[in-house]
């Protein structure tokens, strides 16, 4: 048995959706959720300072005693694994594998499709992940970066018009190339899953989250390192706390932290 | 004569639209920009977390060795220009003021409207700033927050049909109640001037960066503090510099600067 909670980091609030996953797969763990909402977006930032930002919150859950690190954040999974696991005194779970090997599993023809940020296109680190799993298997892949979908999840325009337009501009190359397996790369596109089935009706979509939950739990069977606590807590530590992240959390959370408080990672 | 250059400085690129404007008012002057690209976007964050950012991008510009200070953001504008004045130690200018200024000198009959970010319209700095030149004429304010305008801007969605879309629902409220004058309140949005001039025909828009010039302007002439120099040179320091920054900066600013360098705020 291991009381310790899990430590979940994350630019923002993107991040809750991988912690709803969590909270979901595990309801008995204790959860501590680390958000840089003082530097958010992530998304669109060099590995350079990713890696010292990532650094920073990797310090903050460790001096909090956390027993597993997951890295809920696809720009940080893309360019600071190394960074993180260097520093971490604990497991580590990001989401670009756990998805990649979903995705793999899952695709019938092996047309796959990445829509992330910027930053995580650009470090083709889905390419390389699903290259490195399948092997000698043939492989059709296209990544397109969506950017847009980050701050509309955030704005809550979910059922705007707008979103819709802005989908079909971002998806239609994947209708092009007849993608049958489409990684929502960025855990903010949760948020906007709703519109974007309805533009690729036919296409299997895969979330970060609960690929994530998986590798969780085999690391905690691995180690008999489960929680017997009777109530969890859930406590949400942010370098910002802006009017807009109690909406923003409570809809993407659907529950209230036990605690939410201003930090500064450094 | 004084030949140093003006300093200028926003949380990104938005600034660069009044850096602009001063470059076509003051051709022979030389600029120093100061974009905090690496914690942008200012808009969504607090006041105390702008204060410090503020603060640190103040003292870089004081080593410069500047002239004048140009607060080219409205965020920072609204929330920490005395926190700006009390470090430095030439003369600061801000966005909100000479624009408050312009709009009540144009207005035809005091119904004046803001779009900003959030936490400028949070901070009610025009509304305060109206108020206060207005004295006890009639006024009628509305103030709207426009946040996607920000990212569409930024991602060059200028001429796609969801940025009209998404302009239709931020502005209705400004033609339901007659607004004669807009204040385009942040840095960003004279980049969507066209879109939001079509569904505002009749609405006379103010932007932030020629009437900061024309403050510029009275306290150069008053310290006879113009620069002399036959050629001017603008530098460029980023706290992060992304792929996407040349494309924008080109887009927004139309020359290049002499140099672009990657510095730390802090």
């Amino acid at each position: 048995m291991d009381n310790r909670a899990i430590g979940v980091f994350d630019s923002g609030v993107g991040g809750l959706t991988v912690l709803r996953s969590l909270i979901e797969h595990f309801p008995q763990e204790s959860f501590i959720y680390a958000g840089d909402t003082a530097r958010v977006p992530y998304g669109n930032k060099t590995a350079a300072t990713l890696q010292e930002y990532a650094a920073q919150c990797t310090r903050f859950l460790t001096r909090k005693n956390v027993k597993l690190i997951v890295v809920a954040c696809n720009s940080l999974s893309a360019t600071a694994m190394d960074t993180i696991a260097n520093i971490a005194e604990v497991p580590v779970v990001g989401v670009i594998n756990p998805a990649a090997r979903k995705a793999l599993l899952e695709s019938p023809a092996g047309h796959i499709g990445i829509i992330a940020t910027r930053a995580t296109v650009r470090s083709r680190a889905y390419d390389t992940a699903l290259r490195s799993i399948a092997g000698s298997e043939s492989l059709h892949i296209l990544s397109h970066a969506c950017p847009l979908f980050v701050p509309l999840a955030e704005e809550g325009f979910v059922q705007h018009p707008a979103t819709e337009l802005i989908a079909n501009t971002y998806l239609s190359p994947f209708r092009d190339v007849q993608t049958d397996t489409l990684i929502l790369g960025c855990t903010h596109f949760p948020i906007l899953r709703e519109v974007i089935a309805k533009l690729l009706p036919d296409v299997n979509l895969i979330e970060s989250g609960g690929a994530a939950a998986d590798e969780v739990q085999q690391i905690l069977a691995s180690k008999a390192a489960f929680s017997d606590l009777e109530k969890s807590i859930i406590n949400v530590y942010l370098s910002d706390i802006t009017p807009s992240f109690k909406a923003i959390a409570n809809r993407i959370l659907g529950i209230q932290p036990n605690k939410v408080e201003k930090v500064t990672f450094s």
